[in-house]
């Protein structure tokens, strides 16, 4: 089969369409076909040769993938050949073919194409781990999304509206933040602008947000921290604004506060399968329905990925980047 | 009445013990007369002028105490004037009486005196709350506790050994350590020696610890955070090692970690009487049989309060200083 591998760290030309061996299912593991994947931040830092694969994954980039099952390994059940799925991957969406813990699949779900699928697992995973399992976010309270107009800030919005949550969104454009809004966003932060704090406590009546999903890191960790209501829970998923920052403890614990950072990625197979299994039944009924949708900025072959990087290098992009296999 | 008075802020000899009007009991409150109250590190930031009491609560410091109910407020039920009793309080437990929400209100446990009852009201809903409540600890898991010698810490190795969890404890004297085996801490680390990061880890097979309970806030964040094992959980409830600290974020994102900071007596009424009705159900069972005990230093009268707070500045104390009403 054909794969993109990373012969030397780099930029988005350090992504080659190679031919590879095919992978073979373990126990356990089904053999995807794959029709698409999607880009994440985190195949943008592996290709830096930052974030290397964990241990026993497939050495090349690509997080979730749409497909067919096209063979089963030893102990699979509940799955058949053929069967049209997405899938949540620890490596290897960047490919012709992909071999995937069983725990790991999820249906496509009804009114949503093969192709489009591959923009759900992991953020519909992430968002629903972090936001709904870690930091309980409850009906009637405020959840800020920090990107509001990514692939996640796209998909919280629609979840936590979905709860009757209020929402409120940081980007970086009117533009983005118009297409939030049409997804449902309650409050509405230009952060070249405006400072999110400031807003956000403006539009609580002061209380602040009781759930904050960030991917900005150190860079936003005391700002987060000043935003967060009594009880509020800050959910920290990237460190694009860097690795360590100062945090103000006394300012956490006078609002009984929690900080979680989580890399779904490293987490452990149990661990994966419980939030796919989650995700499948509270978040796909909601698919099924047509409440909550893919957004998907454009499609790309997937023999270009390097181009797909340079588009969400510049973030210019709403939503989803695919990569569709040749 | 009699209470203790802090007419300026200042050392101990800033409680003063003066008369002042009873407390009348309001809704849903009850008037208890004090047998006994007891020191907690918040009542000497009190004393300090660092801690002002939330806003409605007594204005004299003690965040706990035993005695007998003298009266009841309107729309009381569930309790009788001359019930023995212990309390969580706002504030008002160095005094002959106090004003309690019925919700703050513990039977005294069978097998424990009516003055000893006063040492576990506050230290028992700190550690449910925050190492099982918020942390979640689990039989089998390593609970690493900081000042296990102190009030807080002598009862969170008593709960965490009951529920079949490992614990690991830090403090500054071998003698202190020795209390801390007697009952039942696995790993002792003496801080003034060791490392606590590295003995930990040497004693769980590199894993690390899965909750922490910490008393020194930004002084220990970055080894706590360090210390951690994957899907760890960071509990602080002091600063006595300073309010802001570094936090690494990749370090805590790389092992999927977690950090809350909570303020017991900060929280709002419901919350405190969710905590003690969790507490009489899960932990009052366990003093009642006498698995867990409370662990006193100390007895001093309380209008000496000023020696009280003497002992406990000095740290050579093991489990709590109560103060015995007069």
């Amino acid at each position: 089969m054909h794969a993109i591998t990373i012969p030397e760290p780099g930029g988005p030309e350090a992504l080659v369409w190679d031919e590879v061996p095919d992978p073979v299912p373990g126990e356990g593991e089904v053999l995807v076909e794959v029709v698409a994947g999607a880009v994440n931040r985190a195949d943008i830092l592996q290709r830096q040769g930052f974030y290397n694969p964990p241990p026993g994954a497939s050495p090349y980039p690509g997080l979730e993938c749409s497909g067919r099952i096209a063979a089963l390994g030893p102990g699979v059940s509940g799955w058949a050949v053929g069967d049209e799925v997405c899938a949540l991957l620890a490596g290897g969406g960047y490919a012709e073919k992909v071999a995937v813990p069983a725990g790991q699949l999820l249906p496509v779900p009804k009114g949503v194409s093969l192709t489009q699928a591959a923009a759900l697992p992991e953020v519909v995973c992430t968002v629903w781990s972090n936001v709904f399992m870690v930091s309980h976010l409850r009906p009637g309270e405020t959840l800020l999304v920090h990107g509001g107009s990514s692939g996640i800030g796209t998909m919280a919005i629609q979840l936590a509206k979905a709860v009757g949550a209020k929402v409120a969104v940081t980007a970086g454009s009117k533009e983005k933040l118009d297409r939030c809004a049409e997804l449902g966003a309650d409050i509405l932060v230009n952060y070249r602008e405006q400072d999110f704090v400031a807003e956000v406590k403006k539009a609580t009546d002061g209380a602040g947000a009781d759930v904050i999903l960030d991917n900005m890191g150190a860079k936003y960790l005391d700002r987060n921290v000043q935003a967060l209501a009594v009880n509020g829970r800050l959910a920290i998923i990237g460190m694009q604004g860097g690795v360590k920052g100062e945090l103000n403890i006394g300012a956490l614990l006078g609002k009984s506060g929690a900080i979680s950072a989580t890399s779904l990625r490293r987490r452990p197979l149990d661990e994966k399968a419980a939030i796919v299994a989650a995700v499948r039944e509270h978040v796909w009924p909601l698919l099924d329905a047509g409440h909550v949708r893919p957004i998907v900025d454009r499609e790309i072959p997937m023999n270009d990925a390097a181009e797909a990087h340079r588009v969400v290098e510049d973030s210019g992009h709403v939503g989803k980047v695919l990569l569709v296999a040749p």
